[in-house]
């Protein structure tokens, strides 16, 4: 009995010694950088970050001056600061999305009502030409929600070892910004999706391939009176795009994920009906006890051509339980887009993800959008329901840093969706939901 | 019984077409602004908002430094960075107000201490000229705040279409940022005042006149796990100043309003006695059931002359309840303040609100300031006590952004005043506050 | 009993489009402003914070532009802009700190995992020359946890007169920050340290003396609830460097505190095993009831020699209870560190206390530490346990900005160290943790 245990925790050590390890190893294998005289500049020029300010009260001599006079300011609403070197530099940025909801009910209740779904600050900069850092705080529901907080190694672009609380490499959609989804809330089969996590991770990228891997712990905030061990996972994905040009794209990708659940042996898996405002979430497969480890797989693509997109993506878990009777949940999406303003989707090769959509003329892009995307996460005695939703959008961006989106949904729950008991069964709402977003 | 449910449903989908069409009629009446190959350029120059930080290790190019050179940045204990031609901006500041209390107790118990008061960070800019925008967030309760969130079409200044999280148009004294009023707190009957919602608005304002009217739903963050639908409301308020010059103002307003009150029809206001560090309410009328709608109305005056200054408001609310018995609170305050040294009150007209005071000397300004306010929340069944506050204020603004308060109250309750039942009646504590206000 | 509700929500939905058109309506002829010294009155009068921002939506004039030209900006990862007279400035900046532990268990569970250590946002600042300000949060719990908030007037260098939330002066340990902390956690004798609290304090420093003095109410964030009278005390710290060069330092210090405590009269304390991600609290006194008053004295010193420092602390508290019963608790530590890369331990003789430490090379600094700590919270009736810890530490400074540190913890419990009763004694873990750490 005691020496599975004892070789188990030999494992989690060499997990802790490998994640201390791999930077010192990367780093270390690092020659300077050509010229020391610039390098000694720039060590003697490190004054405590702080004491310019609060060291004097005196004006500021003329040596500052000099040194900080070499310094490039941007705005783009956000604020922007670049050393003339390039070697540091800082962004101060945010985003605003404004929420309204109308749920035209069939037999639940869905409270209608607007929200703020997402008031966000960044802050992010270079440090020493090779460290980037970001950190990101969402304030929409009232208290603090820490998002991307990590740091960066950015001495071997396009490897970069990346350290701290960002997005597992799964999923396309998930890996794309919320300022950049074309539909308001992504779509069902995000439920299965680990997203956000404490860990470390490498990224690679060429011309049309991109690879992502890291080690992962739990969420940040995992409740901390439990002195159960965390769980731990890891993630893959790798993508390959055969076409990659700016209005035509044939994008393909493959995720992969393996997680250790924590001492609890619980998995929740639960989502609302692609509508944020409400709280119901049809969905849910209630705790699932005696769960040891959940592994999941994810296909995508995408395909761009001018005005016109596709997307779609199918996700898969097995949920490996005690009694040694896997639990397998599954969905897909499919989505069609459509620009008649003439603009097209904007794919990043790099992190092989969507970005910032820029209208071609003074009175901004509209876009036109379909969505079909189902999820079934009921399996053998979890009955956690299955749920198709089809949703048409409308998407006006008036500048490329705002727009306004409408979504319209058909919702159509089965005989298990009922919010694991809480709700009746077989609910057919349909959602109305209005988004205006500015990013700066 | 089919029919009115219908109807209901229907003109709720009226308010939300409307909700989504306003901003979209607003901006196609756009022309364009003239010069068609400047709006181009700035169009394609639009990288995505970080890539210059994130995508490259190397120095920044000279294309980027000739661009971001056109920026011109400025700091008064914040941060404001502006392009130069004016189109892009943006600005980082925030406020800190620190807090001592003495409550000189009579029947009932009130903590003496320190606290702060607010700790407010800011973040607002203008992008591609036309659209501005504020998110600003308040630590000062140990969570994050929300408070103003909100972007703006500035166009066609001085209309201003308006989108967020922000104050409703109603009353003098709530508009006045809390930062610029004369006392720490505002006066009693500010407890019928909506405050900030979540909503839409439309301001206008010319040399003597302003306007301004909203549609509001609920308060971000109000109770999110109620699927009832979230009431909603309106807001109107106009001004008028005859005088409006730099030290003599005359200056009359009206709001009014009305709200439907949410699908738990419950109506609560409760004030504190002026003081923020108690969390005693003496004035509180409960849980007012079977709610249905709210009407307020308010009239407002000031008069400023040179050193001199007067400022008075009345409030009252209408609630009609399930029973057509409706309960009307109203409350009303009257202040004068004075300058020995010289200064006077700064009347901003565009908003027709209060401003910042500036010291005339290297040694401050000193104001001395007198209020009697009072606030009757009884009526029929509902007996929420009635209270009268006389407050002497001293102030002394060290500097524009610097000063330091001193109130000192005299409350006067009456025998419904028992913080709904918790405390004993016709208390009639004395309370010294001081406050030490930084704002940048 | 239907019609009439039809009825009413027609003549709401009426009443709102009364008041939100009717005044646009009326005003919808009015002609545009169109007054050239207005809107030069407009940008002379820039005083106000924001009104350049939001008041216009034109160019920004010359005049504005030559102003803002004398504005120095420089960026380390963070912000910072000075103007050219120094009489103003801000900065932005913050810090990462990202922890992973290990647990080698001995009786008690001890959960293994990762957090966010701190994940803090400051912004601070210099006001006409003779203010200065910070506004620092830490958002790294899920919440935002407001730490330095405080003023300062700083015209009388190196005296400063501080008010706000800021540390207590006691304790060099404490009183350096967490960036610059030799070991990971600060030791098991840093229970009985006040920290931060609301209050007001002065501090004076010559070449090798510096002293500090400071009147304290309670932590901003006491519970609100509590109608009692906040506690309040005093605290001093004294510190005399009779070395204090560059790379050589001899410092003693002492510091005395005296607590009046609030109207609840009960004192708590406990303390983790100097490893944050546990939430376990060996030593753990127990709500002490009936408790006045408490006094602490501290002496500390702290020797650099080179590569090497030494560096020690001694702490005692007595609590005065009703029954003249003294409760009496005391622990102290000893550390040594060295550099094999041949920096040095940065001393900042001002402050009096450890700042940041340089690497010398472009590999880095490596710093080798051992701490040995001890902590007895039993007294007579109380029983809160003793505990000795013996931890190693390696730090590597990959830059000024950017550290990575180990610490393995060997941990000695006693008979009373049971977690207030909730945990079996005499525990004797090993803590192996790892913190990856950045600033800007």
């Amino acid at each position: 009995m005691q020496i599975p245990q004892v070789e188990c925790a030999m494992s989690k050590l060499n997990l802790f010694l490998l994640l201390f390890l791999l930077p010192f190893s990367l780093l270390a294998a690092q020659s300077s950088d050509g010229d020391p005289t610039k390098r000694q500049h720039r060590l003697e020029s490190q004054t405590d970050h702080h004491s310019l300010l609060l060291a004097q009260s005196k004006p500021v001599s003329n040596r500052s001056v000099e040194r900080d006079y070499d310094t490039f300011t941007s705005t783009r609403g956000g604020v922007e600061i670049v050393s003339s070197d390039g070697e540091f530099s800082a962004t101060m940025g945010g985003r605003l999305l404004l929420d309204a909801a109308y749920y035209d009910e069939d037999k639940n209740s869905l409270g209608n009502g607007t929200e703020i779904r997402s008031a966000r600050l960044d802050m992010e900069g270079r440090i020493f030409a090779d460290i980037i850092y970001e950190l990101s705080v969402d304030f929409a529901d009232g208290d603090a929600d820490m998002k991307d907080a990590w740091l960066a190694y950015d001495a071997y672009h396009p490897w970069r070892f990346i350290l701290g609380h960002f997005k597992e490499p799964f999923s396309l959609e998930e890996l794309t910004s919320r300022k950049h989804l074309t539909f308001m809330e992504r779509a069902l089969p995000n439920a299965l999706v680990p997203g956000r996590n404490m860990g470390l991770g490498l990224q690679w990228h060429g011309e049309q391939v991109s690879v992502a891997a890291g080690l992962f712990g739990d969420d940040f905030n995992d409740d901390s009176d439990d002195e159960g061990d965390e769980g731990w996972g890891v993630s893959t994905r790798a993508t390959y795009a055969p076409i990659a040009s700016e209005r035509s794209v044939l994008h393909f990708g493959a995720s992969a994920a393996y997680r250790k659940l924590d001492d609890e042996e619980e998995y929740r898996v639960d989502i609302r009906p692609e509508s944020h405002l409400t709280d119901v979430r049809y969905l849910d497969a209630g705790k699932i006890k005696q769960s040891r480890t959940l592994t999941l797989v994810g296909l995508e693509t995408a395909w761009i051509y001018g005005e016109t997109s596709l997307q779609a993506e199918w996700l898969a878990s097995n949920l490996e339980r005690d009694d040694d009777t896997d639990i397998e949940f599954s969905g897909w999406y499919v989505q069609a887009s459509w620009f008649p303003t003439g603009e097209s989707r904007h794919y990043k090769h790099q992190q092989a993800r969507f970005g910032r959509v820029k209208p071609l003329s003074e009175l901004g892009a509209l876009e036109l959008a379909l969505r079909y995307s189902t999820l079934d996460l009921t399996d053998q005695d979890v009955e956690g329901g299955s749920s198709d939703q089809i949703t048409v959008g409308v998407n006006w961006y008036y500048k490329p840093q705002m727009r306004f989106m409408m979504n319209y949904s058909l919702v159509k729950n089965d005989r298990y969706a009922d919010a694991d008991g809480d709700l009746e069964n077989e609910d057919e709402p349909k959602i109305l939901q209005l988004r205006a977003q500015v990013d700066f």
